[in-house]
């Protein structure tokens, strides 16, 4: 069979398993989850045993050691797997609840009730642990999903995906509910993103070359980030004590995921104080620094930026500083620059929080806090499937519910329409 | 300056102009909003003579009555088009509004913001008046918009648009907030479609061929719906005098418009009774019922449906009927042939009402009500933007707070992450 028919195959499979997950109760498809992670547990040995022939085709291919750590399941990675699932399983079910009602004058009574999106394409790089993230969501807010991981995860991702299918059966659940794409080539994406019939959004998550192939190459609607250059403005009269710690957890936490800091902002006249404090921290952290001329003036050892670093997400113990004269610059700034992504002001001032909050147009805007909280565990929406830069649908780190939508229901007792 | 440029151009003038307006206060939205509707109290001379010119250039372009009618601006349009301002100047404003604020156990207060989504690009037919509650619309959602609708009424549109632009100057907001694209040409569209950078949303409105070109050709998110092909199940059991006056609304009321039923499925056990009385009705008001063959058998004069009736959005006094064993088949039939629009069921049975609002996959489901409520004014929302059929973002018809997001905004007392 071809990979277009193979795809397509899987689509129309995907589908029908959607219309029957839609229906399904609540304490179903927690059952199904839980069921998962039982045979997780019981396979164990099994997944494990898949994973390393990943491992060693990856060892052949010398795969960076980075991204072999990343494709490892261990024993921890089954437990953090497990300990997702049952997560997942205790979240409210967002299907099927309506919100509030309202009555219009000719006595309809109208609600929107929240109901499943379809099918979902979720197309991914190297971690396998992200096959039961995604999967235990999708199934969460009522989907049928297609998982394309890694080419060179697909023993790991089929390997789950068997064991998913299994625990699906064992509940009476379509098995078709999660698919994994069994094709290496990337064909077989470009086959996935015009199945505009059956699968009703993509979520790619990995790398922006990953991320800008399917977009430009999706027939399919794509929630997506490209990256995250995150910006913190230190402001004018800051609490310069709380302002380092923010900082410095921004960036030194875990420099290689997108809500960390890149890019800081510091009000000139706080610049000399906060910049000569925090440079000693980031400097016995092996923080690069590059900054502009009246950084550079102010920290010893500070290298000059130049123009490509302030769009720059670095990913690494690198920093892009910035002094400004105002808090209008650092506005400007971020949304030349920015990402959209996440930006924090630390102040002490109340109208200037406030039109931080407002005027900045980015996914989530924080005052006085990390930006290391953009995510959907943090903001208290349970796992979450990706974090979406894009304005329509979702914005922001994306939960079950956004792996939902509304319709209209209206209850009438014979109203016509004059 | 070519087409190209001429649209890039415009949509950088258009995201320029949506910065300024997202931080608008709603008094000076609707102070902007009732302005518009005084200029065009005051223009309204000027606006009807430049209508003239397209009408006397649709006439030598032998253009049919229909679209003529749809065309015409007349004193009665004018009226029209000052009662929608008004109403949406009376609407709540979404922007800026803070939903439920939860607080995470390490203090953080996190809610969501609802925000504009930018700049929005309407492409439609013929009728001008979408051109003035297009630009309410988005303006009191804190959005620039360009607009382009049919070349044969770009004269009134340009008309229409210098209007704004006056009152938008006499209120201080950004004259670029509206723009009507000056050029008849199609390729205007195209060149409409590729700013990424720039525009956050496309709504075609208009008949399905325009719908297909705009979706086939845009490389950004686009909100529509193709087509209406609306069911009424008539239940066994249900009350047939308030079937009847449903079924009839839906199908007569407003025979060319999308939430006309199109298709009528009624159970066997009422079959009889109920479809001689309508058809009746149907006969005297010039409906033609194309049926399946029971619909056939009881029905003096219906014509055989053919596999075509169906899917078919007739837009006129035709209407196909089927009889149906139970819901089920009611069910599967609107699953495979409906359009994801407005579907009905007429009955007296608390389960099936029940199972039918929450298995029916369409963005309006009615209870013993007419499918012709699905319009945001019948529903409550004030004024509407468009219907949309897709899933993503929006289900159903779209109001001002369709043309808005949400952000995340947290605010903290120095968080930081473990």
């Amino acid at each position: 069979m071809s990979v277009e028919s193979t795809i397509q195959k899987m689509a129309l499979a995907a589908k029908n398993a959607s219309l029957q997950i839609a229906k399904c109760a609540t304490s179903q498809k927690n059952e199904a989850l839980l069921q998962i992670a039982a045979q997780i547990q019981e396979k164990a040995a099994y997944i494990i045993a898949q994973n390393n022939k990943d491992l060693m085709r990856a060892k052949e291919m010398e795969i960076s050691e980075a991204m072999i750590d990343r494709l490892t399941i261990g024993d921890a990675t089954i437990q953090t797997m497990i300990k997702g699932l049952k997560e997942v399983a205790e979240l409210e079910d967002p299907v099927g609840s309506l919100s509030h009602t309202w009555l219009r004058p000719n006595g309809l009574q109208v609600s929107r009730m929240r109901i499943p999106l379809g099918v979902i394409g979720i197309i991914y790089e190297s971690r396998p642990n992200v096959t039961i993230d995604a999967a235990g969501l999708c199934l969460k807010a009522g989907n049928a999903v297609i998982l394309r991981g890694g080419s060179e995860a697909l023993y790991s991702n089929q390997a789950l995906a068997a064991t998913i299918n299994q625990a699906l059966g064992q509940t009476g659940l379509p098995g078709n509910t999660v698919q994994v794409v069994p094709i290496r080539d990337r064909t077989a994406v470009n086959a996935l993103l015009c199945q505009t019939e059956y699968i009703d959004l993509i979520i790619p998550r990995g790398g922006e070359g990953l991320i800008r192939f399917v977009v430009d190459n999706s027939k399919i609607p794509v929630l997506k980030h490209y990256k995250g250059v995150c910006h913190v403005y230190v402001d004018d009269g800051a609490n310069l004590k709380k302002a380092e710690e923010i900082c410095f957890n921004a960036k030194v936490q875990r420099p290689g995921v997108c809500n960390a800091m890149e890019t800081m902002l510091v009000h000139k006249s706080v610049a000399q104080n906060f910049l000569t404090g925090i440079a000693k921290r980031f400097d016995a952290a092996g923080v690069e620094i590059r900054g502009c001329p009246e950084t550079c003036r102010l920290v010893t050892g500070a290298k000059a930026a130049v123009q490509d670093d302030w769009p720059t997400e670095y990913l690494d113990l690198v920093i892009a500083v910035k002094v400004v004269d105002n808090m209008d610059q650092a506005i400007d700034h971020i949304a030349y620059y920015g990402s959209d992504h996440t930006e924090a002001i630390v102040t002490s001032d109340y109208e200037r929080a406030k039109r931080f909050v407002r005027e900045v147009d980015s996914s989530v805007v924080l005052v006085n806090a990390s930006t290391r909280f953009n995510d959907g565990a943090q903001l208290g929406l349970g796992a979450e499937i990706g974090i979406s830069t894009s304005k329509l649908h979702a914005f922001g780190p994306m939960g079950v519910e956004e792996l939902t939508t509304t319709k209209f229901v209206v209850f009438g007792d014979g109203q016509i329409r004059e």
